[in-house]
């Protein structure tokens, strides 16, 4: 079965800094048509920082959208036409002040499929670096330092909700058992 | 350190069927104002729905937001007031046609928390009966039976790309790996 819908049209909403609200009017696969609401967003990166003594570099900070403080890791949104590993360098040093002499792609995932175009792309971030921190203006956050056998405690006590998070250290385990160790 | 943003002001600028947008006007922990552009969502829920003989039930469905069929676990949205047990178990119903003896919470995601308020709720759903299928009328879906371990795989090796089945199948392996077998 084909289940794919053709984009008739496309009628643009909002036009923000973070995201654009598009709705696009669509052929479904029995010929009907429908009205989707969808979110352009540009894509992101997070970052799984381990430092060379097996810990791991997590950011605590405020999150407007669910009114509480989220510990995740570091991530931040592509520039338009950057890279999303020049994004990765450019963000773990903005975000928590470091650099990373190993950076690898571990998975790319759909956020929020249903109705957002966000793509997050997730890197393994080794053999850091100290360099200097540049926040975004807006941005308020605390690094914390864990060892990745304490941050899996919390994901399988259910203490970290965030959904990038929860998919990069899990697969981390699954991955790079080796790591857990330290 | 106090991390929290207070709410200044909401502005309404789009009232829609999946989620309304909203920019809120805040003061940040420096006292300084900002704006964030927010997506007002009333949640979700997923299901990871296990047969007797200890196979898993999917969904492939085309996504428009990203462009491409995904696979996934089935997953619906909460209605206004809606308990998201209840929502579970209606859309288990509705998606992929079964009733659940035994449905346990799994997880509590914020799914995109820099710009959504939107959270799903993750049920493990066992000693499923057929029912009858009642599938919204502009969804279309096709279940997929298969193997928790080669689902599983499927994570491993990157072939599954939606962040909330991620979560699920991770956190399945890892707290019910009497499961894996079947």
């Amino acid at each position: 079965m084909d289940l794919t819908e053709d984009i008739l049209g496309s009628e643009e909403i909002f036009k923000g800094k973070i995201f654009d609200l598009v709705i696009k009017k669509v052929r479904l696969p029995n010929g009907a048509t429908a009205k989707r609401e969808m979110i352009e967003h540009n894509g992101a990166v997070g970052m799984v920082p381990i430092t060379d003594d097996g810990k791991l570099l997590l950011v605590r900070q405020y999150r407007l959208a669910v009114g509480r403080e989220l510990l995740e890791i570091p991530a931040g949104r592509l520039k338009p036409g950057e890279e999303p590993r020049n994004c990765a360098e450019r963000e773990l040093q903005e975000e928590i002040g470091y650099i990373a002499g190993r950076l690898e792609h571990m998975i790319t995932v759909c956020v929020a499929p249903g109705y957002s175009s966000e793509l997050i792309h997730i890197y393994l971030a080794r053999e850091l670096t100290p360099s200097r921190l540049n926040p975004d203006e807006d941005e308020f956050i605390a690094v914390e330092k864990i060892s990745v056998s304490e941050a899996l405690s919390k994901v399988d006590a259910g203490e970290i909700a965030d959904s990038k998070t929860l998919i990069a250290l899990m697969l981390l385990a699954r991955r790079h058992p080796e790591i857990i160790g330290g």
